[in-house]
C-alpha cells in the first residue's frame, strides 16, 4: 500500500493519495487545486497510474473545475463525485470503489451537505467536512441538513470500530487524524449533545448569522463558498 | 492485518495488539496488566496465537512481573524486551521481528530509559514514553539522560515519513495517535527548542523536583515508577 496525506500549508486543506503498488494504481481524495503539482510529482514517483479523482462533496466552486480539467484529462482517470452534490457519477451507499485489489466503501452521510459521503479503506476512514476532530464542520449551503448531519455523524461513523483512523478534509489546531474512539468520547458537538440540543445550535448560529449578514467564508481548500455558515460552534 | 488499541480508561496507557490474519499470529506492545483479559479475549476471538510480548521500554516494576506471569505461560509467546532496560532477550537497533509475513522494525531510541526503543509497523510507530503526543515523557530514572532523549526523537524518528502514524504509551488529553509530521511542526519540546535548551529545561526540572522532594509518580501503566521525574514540562 501507498499513502499519503498531502496539507494545504495556506488552509489545512488534506488531499489523500491512496496507492496500490502492486498494480500500480492509485485513487485521490478531495484533491486540492494548489497540491496538483505534489500529486502529479507522487504519482510519477512511484509510477502509479491515477485511476479515480474521488470527492466527498461538492459546492461547485470555479476552482474545483480547475481539479477537473487540471487531473481529469490525465492518465484515463475517471472522476467520481462520489457525492450526488454534483449531477454525475455519483456512488450509493454501499458501493465500493477499487483499485487493484484495494476496495473503497462508500458510506451516504448527508448533513454537511445534502450529498456529502465518506470513504473507508482498510481501516481509515476519509470523511471530508461531515466529521471535523473535535470539532463539526460548516453547515455549507441550501442543501445542508443539521438533523442529518448529526445522525449521519452519530448513527453510522460512530458505530464504525474505534480503533478507525478518521483522516478530515482540513487540520484542525494542527491536527491531522484522530480515531472514532477519540470522536466519539471527546467531540464536544456530537459526544455530548443530544440531536436536538444539536439541531437548535446550528440553528441559532445560523439564524445568527444570516441576522447580522454574518456568513462567513468556508475554509474549504481553493473554494469561494462564500454563502457556507460554520454551525454548532 | 488486525489492529487493536486497547486504552486503560484509569491511566490512559495503551496496549497494541498487532495480528497477521493469514498466518494467525499476534504479538502484543507494551501490554498493561489491566487489560490481560482483553488482550486474551481479542486473541481468542480472532483464533490468533500470541507469538512475542514486546517491550519498549522497562522499569522494573513488580506489576509487570504479572505480565510476564499472565502472558508468558501462554501459547508458547516469547516475551522480547526489546529495550536493553531489562538482561534478556534485547533487540538491537535495524533488528527485525516477525510474526508471519508482518514485519516490525526496532528502532534504538535511549533516552526515556537507556534501553528505550521503538517499534516501526507498516507506517505505524509504536514510542512507548519515548514521545508523548505533543509533549515529552518522564525521564525516569538513572537510566535517562534528556540529550539522549532529544536525539531519538529529533535525528531518529522526526526522519521518518510525515505520514508515519504515531502510537504512543499513553493517551495524552484524549489524544490517541498523532503522525510525525504533526509532531515536527508541533510538539512543543522538540520542534521548537534547540538541544541545549531542551536539556537545560529537563536539568532545571530535575534538579527542583530533586531539591523540593517533589518526584511525581509516573502515568506508566499498572507500574509503581515511584521515582520517575516529568521532564520539560
Amino acid at each position: 500500500m501507498y499513502f499519503r496525506q498531502i496539507a494545504d500549508s495556506t488552509d489545512g486543506a488534506l488531499t489523500y493519495l491512496l496507492g496500490n503498488l502492486a498494480s500500480q494504481e492509485a485513487v485521490v481524495i478531495d484533491p486540492a487545486p494548489r497540491q496538483l503539482p505534489v500529486v502529479r510529482a507522487l504519482l510519477a514517483e512511484r509510477e502509479l497510474a491515477l485511476r479515480r479523482m474521488l470527492y466527498t462533496h461538492w459546492h461547485g466552486d470555479d476552482d474545483d473545475a480547475a481539479v477537473l480539467a487540471l487531473l481529469g484529462v490525465q492518465a484515463g482517470a475517471e472522476c467520481v463525485f462520489g457525492s450526488s452534490d454534483r449531477a454525475g457519477q455519483a456512488l450509493p451507499d454501499g458501493d465500493t470503489v477499487t483499485f487493484g485489489d484495494e476496495v473503497l466503501h462508500v458510506l451516504a452521510t448527508p448533513g454537511h451537505s445534502a450529498g456529502s459521503v465518506c470513504y473507508l479503506w482498510r481501516d481509515r476512514l476519509f470523511c471530508g467536512d461531515t466529521l471535523e476532530l473535535r470539532g463539526c464542520g460548516p453547515l455549507a449551503g441550501p442543501g445542508a441538513d443539521a438533523g442529518q448531519l448529526y445522525d449521519s455523524v452519530t448513527q453510522k461513523l460512530f458505530t464504525l470500530p474505534g480503533e478507525t483512523l478518521v483522516f478530515p478534509g482540513h487540520a484542525r489546531r494542527g491536527r491531522t487524524v484522530s480515531t472514532i474512539a477519540e470522536e466519539r468520547l471527546h467531540n464536544p458537538y456530537f459526544a455530548v449533545r443530544t440531536r436536538d440540543a444539536f439541531v437548535e445550535a446550528c440553528n441559532r448560529r445560523t439564524g445568527a448569522a444570516t441576522r447580522t449578514g454574518n456568513s462567513t467564508t468556508s475554509h474549504h481548500a481553493g473554494a469561494g463558498r462564500r454563502t457556507a455558515v460554520r454551525s454548532a460552534a
